[in-house]
């Protein structure tokens, strides 16, 4: 059922691209409870001290989740975004780079940490998130998703960080 | 409660502006957790069909809102960020132009919408999320923030457009 309202959009943001987009899951009512509460359901036998959310899509899935799972709520923004002090991480993009920021007081040493995202497709803003966390003594064992993008390899990345990635469905291709 | 997890931060972005940091607030798994519970009361006895959040910190509120009131969630974002047939509307910042955007097919005719942001100042941002969804031939009667500035008069501007504003604390200033 999740899988089905998932909207694909061909060639954007540019030709070859198969866009993958969840706002025809979000503006459906049961869909959207549904997604919420199958992550949730995922780590009912797990504790979190916070969800950490990746700006801007991550937040619609990362608040809800953690209102569902009772922890506290951590963005992850793109520069200048962020009000107090922060730690800066920078990552590779297909062309060119970007980076994520934290605040230095959101999360603190020994807390265990939900990363939460959209869609993972390569994984570098998720490894990004993860240095940020771990920076900061997080402790970051578990990474989730609405959409996987597994031929671009993002779970394996993260496994081999020592992270267990889970997404509640996989799209072939870009 | 609720004030007290919020932190001012003096003059960001710049000189003389207070800002309102709910950062703090969103970490706190009971605070995080009591505002959202606290906005969802206020609209027991209504139903939405669907909450339209503003890019990116009313994403978080109203994504965790959405799934409390069991309503769809519906993205108000920047231009070029959703991928699908949009209609735009622009608003006047203190310093030029800015303009949100929403899909064509995110709200049909007559579905109740509940508007969600983090902070209201003006209301010029959320002056003009209530243009998109009435020319989507939705039915916005209620507007709801955690964050109100009256000082800078935003909740009278939506009053004035007939809808019916709330928030959870008020600061003074800018």
């Amino acid at each position: 059922m999740i899988e089905a309202l998932i909207r694909t959009i061909p060639d954007y943001p540019k030709p070859g691209v198969q866009f993958r987009d969840i706002t025809t899951l979000l503006q459906d009512r049961q869909g959207f409870a549904a997604a919420i509460d199958a992550l949730s359901l995922h780590y009912t036998s797990h504790a979190f001290d916070k969800v950490l959310a990746i700006e801007s899509r991550g937040f619609i899935v990362g608040a809800a989740l953690a209102i569902q799972l009772g922890a506290g709520f951590v963005p992850a923004r793109k520069p200048g975004k962020l009000p107090a002090a922060t730690i800066s991480q920078s990552y590779t993009l297909e062309y060119g780079m970007d980076a994520l920021e934290l605040h230095k007081d959101a999360i603190q040493p020994g807390e265990r940490v939900l990363l939460v995202d959209d869609l993972i497709a390569t994984g570098g803003t998720a490894m990004a998130a993860v240095a940020l966390v771990r920076q900061l003594g997080g402790l970051l064992a578990h990474a989730t998703f609405i959409v996987d993008l597994p031929d671009l390899g993002g779970m394996q990345r993260l496994q081999s960080a020592g992270i267990r990635g889970f997404a509640l469905c996989q799209f072939e291709g870009h």
